[in-house]
Order: structure tokens, then C-alpha cells, then sequence
């Protein structure tokens, strides 16, 4: 059975990858010297409460701490929320983070589809909101989207949740890739949490920081008793010390997460560019990856490997089909290379 | 509300740990190094499967990797079972490690108690077997068990073991404590998992290896429908690279766990000679901690924490009541001083 995740390199051995979207860059020097620190330390059990992280966080975010929840990454949480909560009827617009899918029927859920069209560039449409109805008890919504890396519009986002509001809906809105965007300030729900305790934000040190090796995530949400809920789900100790230390550290990490921002935006474009001169479908990306379409004999996944750069086969989310494969955009030299590969498949296609 | 938990110096700092029972070497340099080498790998996804540590952890047990499953400490572990099995009624032995309570409550599970008596030293009896029908769907027994010390015998436990297949029960053994044991040989029902399906081991690298802010532990167990169940019901990335590293690291240190296993004997031995001296009554272990029974007025808790140690109180655990305090063997110097404490206020009281 082949992997179904990006970043295996355990399998892909000495490959150069673009399968898994995290910072180019890779995590900071100190970051990682915040992390051997904490290593020293490994001889105590982390704080059950990540208390000097969430207080960061807090300073950081205008989030009181009693909001903020950390996990051993953002999928930790998915499952623990899931767990907590054990919804009878979720509601997905697909494709998605295929997490959520995965939590959920794990607890017996049933899952109804909302299958975003390619032609609308897998966008979040207004008739979204029709399919609000009571019997549904929690959506999943990914803004940006991974692997379509679209936003969904933030007063669509507004009118969706004062929609979940009145059916009783439980709102998780998956921001892990938030930090990517050229204005994430625009596109965050962040300031709905504290009036609105349907809603939870997800949010991952992962991704921006390149620390997938560690393990952190955090949840926003108001709701109290959901917060204890998810709790008394989950072991006490979920969030290793190692990982609490190295997500202080990220914290004052601000210069090097808006370098990282820009570089992004500016090697996301000139692929963009580059992939329509070549004639390759992709869906216009506002984050660190690109969905691609390309019909061609065989796999376009197979042809990478064999060149020994490893992408994203996107046919086994649920609303893609085979044809489908994601890319990171990783740094310059990274992706010329990938860029001149398919270049050279593109022509003998 | 007071943490539940041993080991919390986030509240209490700077004082001396009696209440967390761990390594009183602490984690070894080897291990450390092998962990900080690790973070340098932070910016790739852990290995999702554990292939490496699994491979070690085959030829060191001689249990094939099929049957080794990895975790985010052995309390990820035990949440991600109760998850995957969601039982409806569960019987426990208490007291006993606090964790199995709060998993099986959170899948919804009736709980049955079976109290450890302490005039039989907490020991589990012949009589256990009685209790084992057919409405029971899964049993946790710990050995040696946490807070008490005491193992159980392992003829009694291969009766339990039959007579769970027969009623189809579920049978886990939490050995997380089996390597501070001076014969772990002849406690562990390693030997027995390969034939006998409803047998779950639990153990961990967290106690023997002093590496709590880590977080890594492992189950055996011999049902692959079960292993994947479990896998089916937590993200794919549960255990972190650093753990992962370091594990494989901790699986070189033979000698130093030998050398950890005859100290904590002869210091336990020592801790327990003196305190019969002070007449204070205590269930004389096998592992790496003492359970004691002291009533005097107010709290001994309170009247360490002033000295400055924290020892872990344990009524809260089902099945004991006010009086009784769980202290760890820790080092020489250390242990003298709690003993010297405990001198002092039985004089007094």
C-alpha cells in the first residue's frame, strides 16, 4: 500500500522533495538551539498546561490563555476535538485535509460531501450555506485550502458561521497555513473567537516554522466546556517539552516568518508563470503549494520519482480525481529544478 | 483545583521530586545527543510508522514489528486503544494508574471496580478470576502496579488470561514500570502475547530511560485487526523524530539499566528499612517507588511541600482514601534527605 501523506522520506530515501508544504527555509538556528536546550530538560515531565507557551501566545495573539489549547500538532487536536465532541453528522467541503475525514470516522460519523468545483477554482461558494441545515453537527472548513491553497472569503466565512450559529453547528475553520499568506491579517477568523464559541480556529508551528519533526498545534475557542471536554479526551501530557520550548522560541521569530512570506509569494508566482507557459492546468495558489492538473499516460507522481523528486499524488482526496498532484514551493534553485523536470516531461507530453 | 499528576514542577518549582518515578540517573548523555542530533531533523515529518525503532524493538523483545506499536508515551497509547475498542464496560483493579479511568470514561464505559485490599498488600487475588464474565469487554492490570510497587504473579496472570479468552475479554498489562524490577524476566507476559490475541502490553521509555518530556512508549500486542483499529484512530504522526531518536539511542543502554535496576534495589530496601524504623507503615514494592500510609493531622503533603519535597498524594486514586503518599527512589543523597524530613515529623507527631 503506497503512503497517503506528504514527507515521506522514510520510504523516498535521499530524494528531493516536494511532496511536504513547510518553510523552504527549514526550522531557525534558534529555534533549534532553543530545542537541544529543552533536550537537557527531558529528564522532567513537560507541563501538562504548556503555560508559559500559551502566555505567549497570548501577548502574541490578544487570545486569552483559557482559549488557547496546545496539541502534539494540529492533527493531535482534529482528533481529540473529534473525540471530545463525537458528532453524529459533519459536513465537508472537499477536497481537504484528509484529517478530518479520518477523525471522524473514527468515532462513527457520518460525513456528507460539499464537493467544490474545479471550474470555481475549488472555491467555498455562497450556496454553501443552504446546505447549513440542523441535522449537521460540525463542518470543517481549510482557509487556506490544503491542496487547493485557496482562501475562503472572509464575509462568506462570517455569514457561514452567524449561519452555524443558528443550526446549532459546530465551525472548525483549519488555519494551519494562514502564516503563508501575503495578508493573513485579511483572511483570519481570529477575531470571531471570542463572541462567537462555535467556532474553532486551528492553527500549527509546523508549517511556518518547519518543525513537523516536533510536533504543535494549537486551537483557538471560547466554549469553555468544549475546552475541558477535549481535556478530559486526551492524555495529560500530549505536548512534549521539547516541542513547548522550540514554540516559545518561534514565537519572536516575527522577521523571519514575514521574509519567509514574501519569498514565498515571489517563487509561487514566477512557478505559476513558468507552469502556464508550459501549458500545465494548476489552480491560482494564495499559500506555499500549488495544485496541478495534468492528464498524461501514466503518473506524473511515477515520472517525478524517477527523475528523484518526490510530489503530492492528490487522487486519493476525496473530491480530486487521478491527474491531480500538489507541489511545495520550496527555495529558488529547488524550484528551477523541479520547474526544468517537468518542463522536459511537458514537451514530450 | 490541585494537578492530579506527579512530577508537576511548573507549580512547585525549584523543589526537591519525590513525586514523579523516574530514572534517578535521569536520561543519559548517549540518549540526549542522540536527541539533539534529531532536532537538527526537525523541518522533516517523523517517520509516521517508527520503522527503526520498530526494527530495534523486534530484535531486542524477538517480537516480530508487526506486533509493536508506537506512541506519544504510553498514555497516548492507552486513549488510542480505549478509542479504537470503545468497550462498554471494563473492570479495574484499583488502585491503580489514573489514565485507564479517564480514557474509558471518555469513550462513554461503565466502570467496575475490583479493590485491591491493603491488608493483602494490594495484591490481586485468586478471587479476581470471579469477576472476569462475559459482560466485561477489556480489564487494565498494572504490573508492577503504580502506586503500590507490587507485581502480580505471573501464574495468576496467565490464569486471568485464559479465562479473559474464554470470555473474550480484553486483557491489558501495563509493564510501564517492569524494567526497574530486579528479575523483569520472570514478571513480563512478553512470552505470551505472540499466542494469546486479547493480550496488550503496555511500556514505556519514559520511566527507564528518564525521558518523560520526550514522550515515547509502545504496546505489543498480537491482533493485527486491533493494531490497525488503533492506527485508524489517531493521526499518523503521533510520535515525534526526536522521540523516535532517542528511543533507538535508549535501546544501547543496556548496561546502564542494569546498573539503575540493582541501585533502586538496594536504595529501596534502605528507604524501606528506615522507615519501618520510624514506624511508618508502608506496602513493601518491587519497582522504583513506595506506597505509605500515614494519618496524622493535616496533610503530609502539605508538611513536605513546606520542607521543600514533593511527594505525590495519592488519594485520589479509586481505591484509596486520605493518608497515603507515593515516594520515589531517587538517589542517595536524595533519599537521605526525604528520610531525615520524615524522621523529623514522625517524631513530632
Amino acid at each position: 500500500m503506497r503512503y497517503g501523506h506528504g514527507g515521506d522520506l522514510y520510504t523516498y530515501n535521499g530524494i528531493l522533495d516536494f511532496s511536504a508544504n513547510i518553510n523552504p527555509f527549514g526550522p531557525s538556528e534558534y529555534v533549534m538551539e532553543a530545542a537541544c536546550g529543552a533536550v537537557r530538560e527531558m529528564g522532567c515531565y513537560p507541563d501538562s498546561q504548556c503555560r508559559d507557551l500559551r502566555k505567549k501566545l497570548e501577548m502574541k495573539l490578544k487570545i486569552p490563555q483559557g482559549q488557547i489549547l496546545c496539541g502534539n500538532g494540529a492533527a493531535d487536536l482534529i482528533f481529540s476535538l473529534v473525540f471530545a465532541e463525537k458528532p453524529k453528522r459533519a459536513l465537508l467541503a472537499v477536497p481537504a485535509f484528509s484529517e478530518y475525514e479520518q477523525a471522524l470516522r473514527a468515532v462513527g460519523c457520518e460525513i456528507v460531501y460539499d464537493y467544490l468545483e474545479a471550474g470555481e477554482q475549488f472555491a467555498v461558494q455562497d450556496n454553501y450555506l443552504e446546505r447549513l441545515t440542523r441535522d449537521i453537527d460540525i463542518i470543517f472548513l481549510c482557509s487556506p485550502n490544503n491542496p487547493t491553497g485557496r482562501t475562503i472569503r472572509r464575509d462568506l466565512l462570517v455569514r457561514i458561521l452567524e449561519q452555524c450559529e443558528r443550526s446549532r453547528i459546530r465551525v472548525v475553520v483549519d488555519e494551519c497555513f494562514n502564516e503563508f499568506l501575503e495578508q493573513p491579517e485579511q483572511a483570519t477568523m481570529q477575531a470571531y473567537v471570542a463572541e462567537h464559541s462555535r467556532l474553532i480556529l486551528l492553527r500549527a508551528f509546523t508549517k511556518i516554522h518547519a518543525m513537523p519533526g516536533l510536533r504543535l498545534g494549537y486551537m483557538l475557542c471560547s466554549d469553555e466546556q468544549l475546552m475541558e471536554n477535549i481535556q478530559a479526551a486526551r492524555q495529560p501530557w500530549s505536548v512534549s517539552g521539547i516541542a513547548q520550548a522550540a514554540g516559545i522560541a518561534a514565537l519572536d521569530e516575527d522577521g523571519r516568518v514575514l521574509d519567509t512570506r514574501r519569498y514565498v509569494a515571489e517563487e509561487r508566482r514566477k512557478m505559476e508563470t513558468e507552469l502556464g507557459k508550459m501549458g500545465i492546468e494548476y489552480i491560482p495558489s494564495e499559500a506555499n503549494y500549488i495544485l496541478l492538473h495534468m492528464e498524461q499516460d501514466g503518473s506524473l507522481f511515477e515520472t517525478m520519482l524517477n527523475r528523484g523528486i518526490l510530489i503530492r499524488d492528490c487522487q486519493n482526496y476525496a473530491g480530486l480525481s487521478k491527474g491531480y498532484y500538489r507541489i511545495a514551493v520550496k527555495r529558488r534553485e529547488e524550484n528551477e529544478k523541479l520547474l526544468g523536470v517537468l518542463r522536459e516531461i511537458s514537451r514530450k507530453g
